[in-house]
């Protein structure tokens, strides 16, 4: 594979017709219109390898119960993005001669766990075996509108949830085999969707609308981009934990929050007179929407890479 | 991984609460009441190894065009087996070092060009770089009702699609290096989706449906069991085609009939006063329903056993 992610997407992408499809390829979700609903849908998947690695069972063993929570916060997290509501879900699973059948029975217990605290039935599924362990979720939800990328417009505010980089730099601690301080590592291993929050925004009149999953910088990019607007983002209002700071010090905790992808956290844009309203709902102000292109940090057009998988470090 | 997968998803399928689900895991798709339709979900995945080798490239050079679209005829046989069309999908790569960009490219273009001869939408996916090559497909479709397992009749008529065992002679010629008879291999590679067929036994009135794709006799056998009824069978019946004959002998082509998998053909119940209708739509009788359990072959219990991804040979 040579061509990155994004190459490769935009490829085939061309490839696959989205004549009449409401929110098609290249969003959070895609939104169809069903008959008097809108349906929102989704996939994601965790690989071993890329999303996780069978040695961190010896630094957290409840790993595979917690993979399956995130396996389902990583697709809902996508519905949230857009406003909606997750409803459905199919899961595949492939494993492999190794796999351990107390892991796999242990993701199922973490899957139907969070399912049932965010009202979402998984209906289907598929096992084959093969020749890596790799775990896929498709997701269903509903939605009464929904955010899109596209549509953030000059004068707006940019609205974020939670705080940034803890998942990163949570994986640097299991890297050296650590699990303290257990929120930076349950950060990465158990994401809450918030779906809450999504929800609250579009029913606030919120229009544009993405989740943290590459990166603060580049996912704020992808709006910009979508939108064809500037982005200015103060890193003083970026909300970042005290445990990362204390960890790894402020330079590094920026750095994270900046880079370092999987936050599932929510971005929006948002006109001046919903700030009220989007604050009450859990939103910080981080910045704002301009004419023009491009994200700046502090007045400095950003460096902007994201997680790839396909790319080379 | 130790469990069957028939063992493992009877495990992992109690952790998964399906409360208020029309037809629940266990069927050929899950079927769910959404505002005003019936939404019809499944998921299935082709692997490396285990459903394709890589070599038989060098036998059939369109081998990953084939492949996309095997990967939506695959789902769509299962929304098919229900009665209902297909209508969006979501699709999940996994790709290794090793793998080709042309070939990626070349999968996605089969499966655009099958998506738009079965008005499918394909509307997301995600690409994921694995230590396996992997493609999944979720599907979401449409039914005015459903065909399930469960509700086969003493009585009734069993009636079938096509003909059986050609993609177990194709997977036999691929093993050989060879691919003619081409019509077996392409059996094998390129099934269609018995879609027309499915809706049509359905608006006919036929209430238990499923698809081949374990082996005639064990699919048979789900349908007997879920229904709790007994299924007599006449070999003389079972449709083969004439190359399969040819190229294999009588004998071995009629074992391939009976157990070889991925025939994605569709298997019925119904009433006798729908014989004349659903041979229009189709189907060819082949046994008959009665009081009972377990499935027989001219007159004898039938070894039930089928293609399982997990088991050991």
């Amino acid at each position: 594979m040579k061509l990155s992610e994004f190459e490769f997407i935009s490829r085939v992408a061309s490839l696959l017709s989205q004549q009449g499809v409401e929110v098609p390829i290249g969003d959070d979700a895609a939104v169809v219109r069903g008959e008097g609903e809108l349906l929102i849908l989704t996939t994601d998947a965790l690989t071993q390898g890329s999303h996780y690695l069978k040695e961190w069972k010896g630094v957290v063993e409840e790993l595979y119960y917690l993979l399956g929570k995130k396996l389902l916060n990583v697709c809902a997290s996508d519905v949230a993005a857009m406003g909606g509501e997750p409803k459905f879900g199919l899961v595949t699973v492939s494993l492999t001669e190794e796999s351990s059948d107390e892991d796999a029975v242990a993701l199922f217990k973490g899957l139907g766990e969070e399912a049932e605290r965010l009202g979402v039935k998984v209906i289907g599924g598929d096992t084959v075996k093969g020749e890596c362990e790799l775990f896929n979720m498709a997701l269903i939800g509903r939605g009464e509108g929904y955010m899109v990328r596209s549509s953030a417009r000059p004068g707006e505010l940019v609205g974020v949830t939670g705080s940034f980089g803890d998942a990163r730099g949570g994986l640097e601690l299991l890297k050296e085999g650590k699990r303290e301080p257990w929120s930076l590592v349950e950060k990465l291993l158990n994401p809450k969707a918030r779906i809450e929050e999504g929800i609250g925004a579009l029913r606030a009149g919120v229009e544009c609308g993405t989740d943290v999953s590459d990166g603060l910088l580049f996912n704020l990019s992808t709006i910009a981009q979508a939108s064809r607007v500037k982005i200015d983002v103060e890193s003083s209002l970026i909300p970042i934990s005290r445990e990362l700071i204390e960890t790894f010090g402020e330079r590094k905790a920026l750095e994270f929050a900046l880079y370092g992808g999987e936050d599932y956290e929510l971005i929006i844009t948002f006109p001046k007179e919903l700030k009220e309203k989007v604050e009450e709902i859990g939103f910080k102000v981080i910045g704002k929407v301009s004419e023009g292109e491009g994200v700046f940090l502090d007045g400095k057009r950003a460096l902007i890479k994201g997680f790839e998988h396909f790319k080379e470090e």
